[in-house]
């Protein structure tokens, strides 16, 4: 069995030995993949290019499984592999942390309005009504995860690693997913729970998958259910926000204000209007993109694949 | 009894009914304080102008107690109050929370570099370097709190605050305070060891109180021990940094950076180094500015007070 592993990022290869495969790396960015590794039966995918997984499909004929490292699987389904065909595992876990990381730190920049303070000391000017005695948590406006009420749309595996941050810092977590119940001590509703939650919303935060069941899922319907306050920070998929949407009730101080990761194209365009929205940060697709304890995934699908076992992570 | 209570803030003062003490509000940023409250025995001053404190001292000649709600005495020591004469209690801890959440925001700020992430933004271009992959944990960069390591410079109420952030998000934390020992689960160590600590350090975070025996505590020696990534967060006292030496070690690029809320002299004045110098965020004094609770600590000490106990927070 012979399984091909990126040099895009840096494998623990030791850390797959132990089982009887055969451990290849090959180049994600290459347009081609060398013929005497077109017999893999197995493809670890990290920041391949469109025309490396095209060529793949083409020519790895003997493929039974793709071990995506990214979140989601958009890439290989869009280079034509056909899941009922190909198994095909995503990297979702592994982003966890960074994802959670960045979006905590999206709420705090928020809250505390960092992106306002660099404005004033890129011109030498202290932003005196930033700092110095200030009221405490008022109920109009978003200035501490202290007693906020965060929503997470879309209650994944990221979401569930962020709770704990928001819960310590004291914010009251509620979760929207297709299923509702409880999850790790959160409330999740669904999406027909959204007219009651978000007009009790300070912070909005979107986690969702990019599919066409997400699509522009945070509507002008829905933006103005949000108090006039409420942020909005989205490091799921861009497609989740109707983003003509999202820009008029920035532009109209409908809302807070929104720190935005992603985009519906990316990067995003020149002139493009969010660049100067009011209260609007840009962060550029940067949450993720760094697998973290890739190789445990790895080998633990590894070794499931070859007892026949059912996988983690499939899509 | 008599307790003059400021209308700086809103303060809940049916919290503090109860006890045979008469609650009267005053004006801490006037000149004066009516004559019939000259014989007031307790001063609550939150945010009081120096000659509202200076005519306190020289006109509630029945003072007995004064209950800052600042974190730091300075403001009451300055205006001429004897501790030996009137008992001065501090403010500590009513501002755990919103200084704990800005010192973590400015650790993300600079581990995701929102700063210069809103550099680009103001010009509306996307910073592709900033976004996309990224090599995982470089040891030659602070990029995460995930397996940082955080070194707290002054570990009192806040620093305690802080720590299960930081844990939450892998960080491995230390502590420097004057008395060694384990505190909280954290290894608090005192400034003898600043030379096997600093080195290994990729995130100080100062939070010092700004009296004598901390001044100018970082100085050009040991931020030469400090790594060439490694960042510097203060939320204490601008005095415990030598901003010479500071703004030196930036410019020269001998650190990764420094977030500071608070400096030597505020507002920082135009034309200051600190404005311009690199990898520099600038933060108006905005960490505290908003005590908490405040009325659970003063209904704790007047309690106290009444009963001839020791008082909570006594300088
Ligand atoms: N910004 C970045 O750098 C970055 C990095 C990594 C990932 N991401 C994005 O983050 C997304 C989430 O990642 P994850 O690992 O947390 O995924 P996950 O564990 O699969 O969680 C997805 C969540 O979304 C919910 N959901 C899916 N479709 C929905 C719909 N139509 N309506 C309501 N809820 C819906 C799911 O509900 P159920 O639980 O009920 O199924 C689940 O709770 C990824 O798909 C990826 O697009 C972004
Ligand atoms: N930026 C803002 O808006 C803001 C707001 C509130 C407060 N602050 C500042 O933050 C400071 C700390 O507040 P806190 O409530 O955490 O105070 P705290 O509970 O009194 O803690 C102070 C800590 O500093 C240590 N320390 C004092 N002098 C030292 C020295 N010379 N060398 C080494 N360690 C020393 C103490 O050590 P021991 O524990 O061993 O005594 C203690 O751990 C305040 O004094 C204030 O200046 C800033």
């Amino acid at each position: 069995m012979k399984l091909l592993y990126p040099t895009s990022l840096v494998i623990d290869v030791d850390s797959l030995k132990g089982f009887s495969v055969d451990l290849q790396p090959y180049d994600a960015k290459a347009a081609t993949i060398p013929s005497q590794h077109h017999d893999a039966d197995i493809l670890v995918t990290w920041t391949n290019t469109v025309d490396n997984l095209k060529y793949a499909k083409a020519n790895l004929t003997k493929l039974r499984w793709i071990q995506s490292l990214a979140a989601g699987p958009n890439d290989v389904l869009n280079a034509g592999f056909d899941p009922s065909q190909t198994i095909v595992t995503t990297g979702s876990g592994l982003h966890d942390h960074t994802v959670a990381e960045h979006a905590l730190g999206l709420l705090l920049t928020s809250a505390r309005r960092f992106h306002e303070m660099r404005d004033y000391q890129l011109q030498g000017k202290w932003p005196g009504h930033l700092g110095g005695p200030q009221p405490d948590r008022p109920k109009d406006r978003f200035t501490t995860l202290r007693d906020a009420r965060v929503l997470i749309w879309g209650f994944g595996n990221i979401a569930k690693c962020l709770v704990p941050s928001l819960t310590t810092l004291g914010a009251t977590v509620k979760g929207i997913a297709r299923t509702p119940g409880v999850r790790n001590g959160i409330e999740i509703y669904n999406e027909s729970s959204l007219p009651e939650l978000l007009p009790n919303t300070d912070a909005l935060v979107m986690i969702l998958p990019g599919d066409a069941s997400t699509k522009h899922a945070l509507n002008a319907e829905r933006l103005k259910l949000l108090p006039k306050h409420a942020w909005i920070v989205n490091v799921g998929r861009g497609t989740s926000i109707n983003e003509d949407a999202l820009a008029a009730a920035l532009d109209n101080e409908e809302i807070g204000g929104a720190a935005l990761d992603v985009f519906e194209v990316e990067p995003l365009p020149e002139g493009h209007k969010l660049w100067k929205t009011k209260n609007t940060v840009v962060s550029p697709h940067a949450a993720g993109g760094r697998p973290q304890e890739a190789e445990a995934l790895i080998a633990y699908n590894l070794r499931r694949f070859i007892a026949g076992q059912d996988l983690r992570n499939v899509i």
